[in-house]
């Protein structure tokens, strides 16, 4: 394993991501992860820069600043770097009238758009809004257009709140998608645009930031694909593998090359191996099994059985495994892994 | 065009599809299209074997089949296959206890099946049902299996009613295959086990069958690939170009031959040409647009713009081309058409 200072090497800001990094949400707003609240205090008093790069789009950005302040966070509403807002700019810029599919509490993110005679359709994280009227009346005005436009505020799958996994946008986007034969536009994470714009608003490059996620697809693959560094954690929506799968235990893991079938040959055969391990590839549209057609270096992911990754691996030569068992279980102590390093 | 006679020779069974076909559903129950309760008699009387073949999971066999009698339908139980029956079929082969995101109307149909500790999810068209509660409940089940199975009762994008497009199943499908990253096993049209099991009951091979419906995916091209002639008709889910779509309107079209490059140029191009037509390859996972990989006899559906065909093209050498404008807008129409070739 490459040594973090190696790894850490130019690095002058942190984009952090807020749900299932800093805190979980559910019943009265939430709680904050263990660790966070002292680890972003003691970012913010390091000579890095830090920004706070989300997905959010239940809550308006002073709402969720509200929230962090009364959990102990360090932060204000300038600091944050949101999709409902991105997704303002982008209405204005191309005169579009949004029908809005949102949660009430990030509805004031729109009060300045025009959403009469609607010729768009804007959905985020709705929550309960997600009821078969609701995504029929979007799908209506979409099959309603000569060209439809679907923007989408992230495309996340899921996201873990204090009572339990939740569906997150992304489904409802490939719900109206598939109904209608049409992409959606993506505004958030993983969008090279966004990144741009919380870059920008940082004064720091690509290659002199990391991102600080837990979701592999929008904030680990979409921070390298822009160039960016990236750590996973393993609080929020990350999932351990589960102790009781059958089969023996993964085996310890080092530094691999890129080549699938030595992955394979590795998972699953000698004594060490384990079954049923598929490879992925994070792709710009997601994850997807790992073909022949697949080369070149590729934030991977091996998954024994379903949804639970044993391993992550970073695009730099000499891949860098992180085995679950042996990993880091938060990211506070990915922090203190990472403390010396910090300038 | 190929006369009625080739196209019908050696035909024995017809396969109905219901809604859209027969009837439109919505407030009161639906109304009968134009024509079909007397082309059913019709058929009924000829020496034709008749089944109905549908997708609805809305309603029991019993609920359904006592709404066409009510609108004049000659129909019996005995006479429809379902996707809820054949879904039962293969819980029970597999020993699988199903959570059930269903319709409260079909629900009956599964009164014999074990639903304690589920180790499956069966989606149907749940309709209001579709609450984000209850697709958050399937989704979490999914999520607690090591090996999460998924049923899909048909996986149609959109129905008509009477009030207008409805969703269908389909989209929902697809978001918990995103959220949980998993693929739905589909039990209904197109998946060629309903069809095989339909025709076993009607006692006809599959040359020997046409199916006749408003799917181009579920019921034509699903049909097709089992081996089975196919007729789309104009009513229910089929949507006519809009006559206020800009360019010259689409050129004439009788016979082509397979080739991308032909039909572009023809579409594309000359006085009679049309713009923004795309090129739809009808596959297994459904349509999408046809690339250069694409390569023998397939149905294919030519749109200008947005969904809306402008031809379909059957899979027989020397294809067989509808143009919209010319094209009979019903299926009593086309009946009509075929009224002498019927034995």
């Amino acid at each position: 394993m490459a040594a973090w200072g190696e790894r850490l090497a130019g690095v002058r800001g942190v984009l952090l991501d807020i749900s299932g990094v800093l805190y979980d949400g559910g019943e009265g707003g939430g709680a904050a992860i263990a660790g966070s609240v002292e680890a972003v205090a003691r970012l913010k008093r390091s000579r890095l820069k830090v920004r706070f790069c989300t997905n959010e789009s239940q809550k308006s950005r002073a709402d969720l600043v509200g929230l962090l302040r009364r959990l102990g966070f360090d932060v204000s509403e300038g600091e944050v770097t949101a999709p409902a807002p991105a997704a303002c700019l982008i209405l204005k810029q191309r005169g579009l009238r949004p029908h809005l599919l949102v949660h009430d509490g990030v509805r004031s993110e729109f009060d300045q758009i025009d959403t009469s005679n609607p010729n768009c359709v804007v959905i985020a994280d709705a929550g309960e809004g997600f009821s078969y009227q609701n995504m029929n009346k979007a799908f209506q005005v979409l099959m309603e257009l000569e060209n439809p436009v679907l923007f989408s505020l992230g495309k996340g799958r899921y996201y873990k709140e204090t009572s339990g996994l939740m569906l997150d946008v992304g489904p409802y986007m490939k719900a109206l998608e598939y109904a209608c034969g049409i992409e959606a536009e993506v505004v958030g994470k993983p969008s090279p645009e966004f990144f741009k714009s919380a870059l920008q608003e940082m004064g720091v490059e690509a290659h002199e930031a990391i991102m600080i996620g837990d979701d592999i697809v929008g904030d680990v693959g979409g921070a390298q694909r822009y160039g960016m560094r990236a750590l996973q954690v393993r609080t929020g929506k990350f999932r351990v593998p589960r102790p009781h799968r059958p089969g023996p235990p993964p085996a310890a893991c080092s530094v691999y090359s890129t080549r699938r079938q030595q992955l394979e040959r590795h998972f699953l055969s000698g004594p060490e191996g384990c079954r049923n391990v598929n490879i992925f590839c994070n792709s710009p549209e997601g994850l997807h099994r790992w073909g022949a057609e697949t080369s070149g270096p590729e934030c991977l992911v091996a998954y024994s059985g379903h949804s639970s990754p044993l391993l992550t691996i970073e695009p730099t030569p000499g891949f860098w495994l992180r085995q679950g068992s042996r990993a880091p279980r938060n990211w506070s102590q990915e922090l203190q892994l990472m403390g010396p390093q910090i300038p």
